[in-house]
């Protein structure tokens, strides 16, 4: 997939009525707002050699008017790589005072410095400018993955308005999403189906 | 894969020394119990149709003389599926309190009631006598991820020492792990790779 694909762009950035699952989500990260890791989750995508990778990322917002998931990465982070040979990831969100999980599953696709489609830069613009100064850094830092030299300068720079090259913008459109929450006897576990008529399909299912 | 691959089961049973990565987790482990989360982590694995999957687990153990990781699993359960087409797995997990994240990939393989590998059946049970009353109900209930019946049956029952068929151990053997320490100034990381003479090498490089 290239990072300008006109149809994945279409699906990510079309204007949408909140999803059903929204409403849960917004509860979850407000009941669990005092713990700032609430809004880390586990992004699991599939290796160029067929293997699953999973990493834990910051979820930064949605898209505006979209059901569109974003988080930050290097150019250089294997998460990259991986989004190109297989754009699709699941990930997996445990909210760890209210007791509940959320799996989010869809195409995925990254917004670099070279996409073309104007509304994707412009959110790529929004997205660094939201960042601390502090989150900015690791963009100026060596390789990631590489030898550590001992040498290398991780000294803090002044990161302008600009995004740097290497800056990007993740994208998961989810297409399927299962809230469990594990409070409650027995549990309660609930699938939303994304169809393709655009309307969510809603079921309550066994935990 | 069958579930008593004798290759794999003796790549998983083969008896250890301590992998040099297994001081730091057992230290994270230490230095997070307060918080009864710090046990669970997210297991990615990859799909018969080739899309990741990604859930919260319980880790129980290690198996024993092995770095053998270790959660159970019902035997109706997707990940079990999954496994059985593509047996590798990442098991990502973060530590809130310490601000660390162990990323531990390597050969999967489930063990099920028809296993027909002593050690490993003894392993198996040993899980299940391990586990809580409270857990072992949830062998007892309906299918996973299948509609809810307002009738269904989820009351208490006395879960016995045999295990019941569709209880399962997984056994997850890193061959590669990746440890990111977020404190400190640049952030700490560590790759570990499993040689094929049975060593490990060690590289501290780019966070």
């Amino acid at each position: 997939m290239s990072d300008s694909d006109p149809s994945l762009s279409g699906t990510l950035l079309k204007e949408t009525a909140l999803a059903p699952w929204r409403s849960s989500l917004a509860r979850a990260l407000h009941r669990n707002r005092s713990r700032p890791y609430s809004r880390y989750f586990q992004l699991a995508t599939v290796t160029a050699a067929g293997h699953p990778a999973n990493r834990t990322v910051v979820f930064r917002d949605f898209l505006p008017h979209t059901n569109t998931l974003t988080v930050v990465t290097d150019q250089r982070s294997a998460k990259v790589a991986d989004i190109a040979a297989h754009p699709w990831a699941e990930a997996c969100w445990y909210f760890t005072h209210t007791r509940e999980q959320f799996r989010l599953a869809g195409p995925i696709a990254i917004v670099g410095a070279t996409n073309l489609n104007a509304e994707l830069q412009r959110a790529r613009q929004t997205s660094w400018e939201a960042l601390s100064d502090n989150a900015r850094q690791q963009f100026y830092w060596p390789h990631p993955a590489q030898p550590r030299d001992p040498e290398a300068d991780f000294s803090p720079r002044d990161a302008g308005e600009i995004p740097p090259a290497l800056f990007c913008l993740v994208l998961l459109a989810p297409d399927r999403v299962d809230h469990l929450e594990l409070r409650g006897d027995p549990q309660t576990r609930t699938l939303y189906d994304h169809q393709s008529d655009g309307t969510w399909q809603v079921k309550t299912v066994n935990p």
